[in-house]
């Protein structure tokens, strides 16, 4: 068996942005993307043929939510995730590090790992960073990531103690994993302090991992911290490897992310607007489908958008599905908030590759500037 | 603008069982065929891709929802309700006689129509033979249906007054009637009474609709009495125009139908099922997916079976949805269950055009019992 390859090859650079392609067992990553997130093993209200069609890349899955429910005993018996969600692209799973901290109760962190009470029926389990591998190598994904203890962002002790925290099981998890087959990134925190975000990516790098993650982000602090913590991280991390943003965003978030140095992205925003009757529109304004505004509204949410169902829907059809809270409206706008992100992300690589990324950042950060002065929801 | 042909073309005939060739504006149905149901211009947790892909040929929508929402005056200026809903094949519209009777509250029954109060928000409406005729030219369905009343089947005043009036309506549909690129088929009532369906047979057969529907069975009758009615009535109705059983069924009960001269079914029972968990088998066994046996059952539902589901998924990962409540599993077992109908109906359409009906039949139920003796869910 030849063993995979996950050599990142940069096709195409424009100062810190680039265009990529990771190898994978289950095909090339090709870099900037955005991964829709399957957090029980199913991307919300969408078929796996659907996120092919709108042609989705990469899939994210919970290792919290699946060590728990159906459990990756379970899940490796029925020939890992892959054949388990008929996914045969590349996955993503997380280490269950966020959710323990964002889900989770009754939590009791140590040096060692982490006990905390299951949201499902609160039986107690516990989380290590050798525990976390052991359950990631039971699912199979392509790329697996360390455990890391997710701190809040402002809390400076906290932060510190978490560091140290998750540089040690970051070094745990590297000696834990078993299989040639998946590719393990470790994952940068430090909160909003730019001190710490370097000690930490400064620390990550030299573990030697194939890519790096930044986590700890998109959990309430300001977009200006945001993009401080990147540009910090950004000019440390080595830039052979690819760099994950983890549980990003809007578009807005995908041009900000690409233009510091980011290749993969991953968030619940499209699929959760979409079961909240929202929207997504290229430039990140939203339109809420349930408004009065659009049921005698023939067209469809964008003219422009490819997607299944901007191709064959109205707004009308859609805003009646929600008054009668028809299952095919999550659907609908599931399709095409991913697809605006997927075709986002698109248009951006191939912008890369040509060489135009300063231009197709400036033109979309006008076009947005414009459509914030309409509204444009008449 | 040359007319929609809606004629009945015979193409092969064993008895009473016949395969046949429906002309209509949006394509030809052939029968026997089963017509998934949206009521509310969506056929629940299906998207219009996914009902081309599992081979539909006609779907039916509700007039009595689509009336009370999103409106028919809304529909029509949406294109009608082949463009609202993205369905560019035949579509058949019930009265909405048959809600009036089951959903709406408040009912009052006179003559001239029937006063009642929305299930939706209690506001009055009145449904006329004239007034559902109007609606159902908004909506623009390429089949149309008479206005009836729905009696209960054992009750024998109220069916023999039922009938009058359903007459009388039926007649009056004809002269409401405008659009020429509709066809309004007529309905025969009678509860179980064999005098009664004769009666009615008999009068509607004269009007000379295109199309025949039988309507007021699967409504609490046993099987007997269903099939008992549906022979008194077949030999009446004329043999060159399309007879259609309302609201039925199962694996079973299209057999049966079909061996009784039946040509089109209807039934939400497959969508229905699906969201309660629960899968068709081809011959009529059902599995609760929900159950705890399932959970390590690496098969899919059916391994005969070619839909989308079966081909990609296990009852495991089926079961995983479920117990996780995820929409998924909503739509992987409507798919199955739509296709298992579907599939077996275009099956007896090819025996009959080889002459071979008989022998599928007496095959059909030599296997069902087979599969009885034995446990369908180990």
């Amino acid at each position: 068996m030849v063993l995979p390859d996950f050599t990142f090859h940069v096709e195409a650079q424009e100062g810190r942005v680039r265009a990529g392609r990771l190898g994978s067992p289950h095909g090339e990553i090709l870099t900037p993307i955005f991964a829709p997130v399957g957090t029980q093993a199913t991307v919300k209200a969408v078929s796996p043929a659907q996120l092919a069609d709108l042609g989705a890349g990469l899939i994210l899955a919970n290792t919290y939510h699946l060590y728990l429910r159906p459990g990756d005993d379970l899940i490796v018996e029925m020939g890992g995730l892959h054949s388990f969600m008929n996914w045969p692209g590349p996955i993503l799973t997380d280490s269950g590090g966020f959710q323990v901290f964002s889900l989770a109760e009754n939590r009791r962190v140590d040096d060692d790992g982490v006990t905390f009470k299951s949201h499902l029926d609160g039986s107690t389990h516990r989380l290590t960073p050798e525990k976390t591998i052991g359950i990631q190598e039971n699912l199979g994904a392509d790329i697996i990531m360390a455990f890391d203890e997710c701190a809040e962002p402002y809390d400076r002790p906290y932060n510190e103690l978490a560091l140290e925290r998750t540089h040690a099981w970051a070094e745990r998890c590297l000696q834990a994993k078993t299989r040639k087959d998946q590719a393990l990134f470790g994952i940068v925190q430090g909160g909003i302090f730019p001190d710490l975000r370097a000690r930490s990516a400064e620390f990550i790098s030299n573990l030697g991992f194939p890519g790096h993650a930044i986590g700890g982000l998109s959990v309430g602090e300001t977009k200006a911290e945001m993009h401080a913590m990147l540009e910090v991280v950004d000019k440390i991390l080595p830039e052979g490897k690819p760099r994950y943003l983890m549980g990003v965003g809007t578009p807005e978030d995908l041009v900000n992310g690409i233009s510091r140095g980011i290749d993969i992205f991953d968030s619940v925003l499209p699929t959760r607007l979409a079961r909240h009757n929202a929207a997504f529109t290229r430039y990140g304004d939203r339109l809420n489908l349930v408004n009065a505004t659009f049921s005698r509204d023939p067209r469809p949410i964008d003219q422009q958008c490819p997607c299944y169902t901007c191709s064959n829907f109205s707004r009308a059809y859609i805003r009646h599905l929600i008054a009668a809270k028809e299952m095919l409206s999550a659907t609908l706008l599931s399709i095409h908030n991913l697809s605006v992100l997927i075709q986002l992300v698109h248009d951006i690589r191939n912008a890369i590759l040509e060489g135009k990324f300063r231009e197709f950042s400036d033109s979309f950060f006008a076009q947005k500037k414009e459509i914030a002065k309409d509204d444009v929801e008449t």
